[in-house]
């Protein structure tokens, strides 16, 4: 088994105005004075457990096998939801087990998940409200320590999954969904690169909402200015976007708009 | 005497859309290379010397001892208000004395005040207003290296302190207030858990401004929607929220809002 | 020659709400494990070129010799705009060739410009949109790695520069203009302290736009409300302020706006 890098990503909805963050940072190094933090965003939506999952596919894989990525968008907070450490074939997650990681478990290989039970490696607090701090952030600077994983807790078989929508693809028509709007306001569906070649539609029409898409270009420098167009971006996914504009405002197009494409 | 750790975190109300903490921490590695350097949050809203002091007092005890925190909210930038370096019995805290190191005053033990008179371990500018540059980062990094607490200038027996407010405990009554708005917009008020239980009301009537808060809940996802609970949080503290909503903006409550419970 | 710190700074318009620059990171870090990397800003406006430029020019030289500067601010992307590495006598930058370096080509000393062509270092993308982590962040960890300049590409002779305002000095009388507004709403001008002392005006008349400013202070403490006023800043430039409120909205003064000073 690889061990775990002292290299840990934190992935949150807990934004940057507060302290909540750098108190999962000091509980890391007061744990592990070696461990290395870096943070992928903590500006997810509240509570959008979609939106995080997302943000973490796309660039998890990205980081040096052996990273430990913690995922704390919690809405289950204080519940009874389970805290779960997951490991894969190359990386481990720390997450609530609210479906986050449902894309991890769909992509990954060699996936075991275990529950974060044993209150050794968790810090007590007279409220339940900072899991962030008191279960994910510990469950992580251990892991950099080289702690076993079956020391946390039990094996989980059966982890929370979210609906993560799958495009339907029949002949000659691909019909999918937009699943993350980035802060250029471009519109990214959940329909790839090799479904639209397996379609073999050598200029298909691409339509998002009730907008006729231009065309598919190279980059976001092509185009005409008000006219959305589509093109495969850097994580090989269909994207529409207008030229130095963001479409979602003025396309009035947000998350789940369907996304056709007819050859 | 415990020594600095060449870890450093820094808390500002700098912004991050300018280049003025990127100064910070290139004059910080600049004089030491090993320094690592944690953003505790750079948006304080500008010159609010009391929402630093809380975001500190919120989350510097989850550092390792010898931490150097550096906190610059410093509305009296380019004034003669002195620099201040502070060791306790565990960390150091490097900061204007304009009263926002108020609370680790009050709770740290060992306090000794040091004067940053020494323009050694300052930095020459042609103006006078950049003191996080100038001033701050120097000394926490020269701090890092070993320099003696002596070798920055004089001690200092008159710290500025500011008003940091106690709730009044009576009989079966504590009145105390907001001080403090997460991004959440949930409300923090300075009630203790502690207060409460000496209180020892089992069924307090807890009221924020002119609200009726519902009861006390064991976490976020307690109560019914659109009205106002309470909790515990995870420093301990009595937290006013409205279910997957900023009760800030709904029951319009702002810092200083009076809360009351009755037992 | 010195050789690059494994110490690697990031400057981008491409915000902190999505997974972009944990992108860089998670690819600098694959490169490179030992590399630490500092964020300058991520909130340039979108494709705004000049306002990289003035960030990168008001910091990067705090940072210790040898360290890698990566601006990514890139309205070309995917078009075919030039790639490049800058060396000069104590940095490297790593940019698209689209004038974002042009203070740093002015004050520097021993430049060479390399293209950065050899796709041994770069990623392969299913889409041509995303240079940040496919070219620009593997070129500053392969650098780091000690890899050699001529490695990447052929030099270049013909960088693209922005027009970079410089003031009009004449006798008695400096026209420049406000080249960036910070968080706090205060005006930059290009007008620097030597600029203003060669003039030798003891009582200098300073206006900017419409407004007469009161007079030159030594900081921000001075001055009574709603009256502009004018210090030299901490990087030696001319900036007009309001007393504890936004110039900028309070003046009605964007970028570009004439600052004029009389003696």
């Amino acid at each position: 088994m690889f061990p775990a890098l002292p290299l840990i990503t934190l992935l949150t909805d807990f934004g940057t105005k507060d302290y909540f963050v750098a108190s999962m940072k000091g509980v890391i190094l007061t744990i592990n004075p070696d461990a290395r933090i870096i943070d992928i965003t903590h500006d997810i939506s509240p509570h959008q457990i979609a939106e995080a999952a997302y943000c973490l596919q796309a660039c998890y894989r990205t980081f040096p096998e052996g990273t430990v990525h913690v995922v704390v968008v919690d809405p289950g907070v204080g519940s009874n939801r389970r805290p779960i450490l997951v490991k894969t074939s190359r990386y481990y997650f720390v997450a609530p087990d609210n479906g986050v990681l449902t894309p991890v478990l769909d992509e990954e290989t060699g996936v075991e998940i275990w529950q974060l039970e044993n209150r050794r490696f968790q810090r007590s607090s007279p409220g339940s409200t900072f899991d962030g701090r008191d279960v994910f952030a510990p469950a992580a600077a251990w892991l950099t320590k080289g702690e076993a994983l079956s020391s946390f807790g039990k094996l989980v078989a059966d982890p929370v999954r979210i609906n993560w929508p799958q495009p339907r693809v029949a002949a000659r028509t691909i019909v999918g969904e937009i699943v993350y709007i980035d802060r250029f306001g471009n519109l990214i569906s959940n329909i790839s690169l090799s479904q639209i070649e397996a379609g073999k539609t050598s200029r298909p029409e691409i339509r998002v909402g009730e907008h006729l898409v231009g065309k598919l270009v190279a980059n976001y420098k092509e185009g005409v200015a008000d006219v959305p167009y589509a093109l495969i971006n850097s994580n090989g996914m269909l994207e529409l976007f207008l030229k130095e504009r963001p479409a979602s405002e003025f396309l009035q197009i947000d998350v789940g708009a369907v996304v056709e494409i007819h050859g």
